[in-house]
């Protein structure tokens, strides 16, 4: 990569540019991960991945991790990684802007492929 | 991993378990990557990784990274991505916190080792 490619990413701005929920967004490239910024309200849906490990970031709002046995509530300035195998379901009462880093072969519904899957995400 | 090691980790909280600077701290392991935070205040060393990515987000303060060709300022809520091979300089004037996401093989150093190394890591 050029060293002219390397821009900073200022986190509010990019929230600015989108409104759409659920639909994760690319905002940088680790390694073999994506960091990807998404806004949630509502249910999502069960689901696990197999091979790889999630971390949620709350960077506004307020966002519960539903686990089979127990639940996780994390506020802003919080996060959680999710380990490979572990079954969650999201939940948001009021919308809830979150930054997510997971491999690039992450599928957003894990196991579960439905209306809610998002194959091909944008780059922003 | 059991469910019942799955906890957030609240960054205010964790910064506020520690003082020392230049000394990156383990609060999260996401695939083959760490979650790190660290304090920084002053110059570090010139530096690059050869094969690992390196990300930066800024908690708290303001932190200068310095490139070879030109300057990136990262201010609260801004994150950069180094890629591998490009030489940076961390530079805080005032007491910066951030958080960095790495590859569990990467030293702080890059490919120079100095009395600024760090190669064991507690996890906090």
């Amino acid at each position: 990569m050029e060293q002219t490619d390397i821009k900073k990413v200022r986190l509010e701005e990019k929230f600015d540019l989108f409104a759409d929920r659920w639909n994760p967004k690319i905002v940088g490239e680790i390694n073999d991960s994506y960091v990807k910024l998404v806004k949630l309200k509502g249910e999502f849906v069960w689901h696990h991945h197999e091979a790889e490990d999630e971390l949620f970031l709350v960077v506004k709002g307020s966002l519960l991790i539903k686990l089979r046995d127990r639940d996780i509530r994390l506020e802003e300035g919080e996060f959680v990684i999710i380990p490979r195998g572990v079954e969650h379901l999201p939940v948001a009462d009021e919308e809830a802007h979150v930054l997510l880093l997971e491999p690039k072969t992450t599928l957003n519904t894990g196991e579960v492929q439905n209306e809610r899957t998002v194959a091909v995400l944008e780059r922003i």
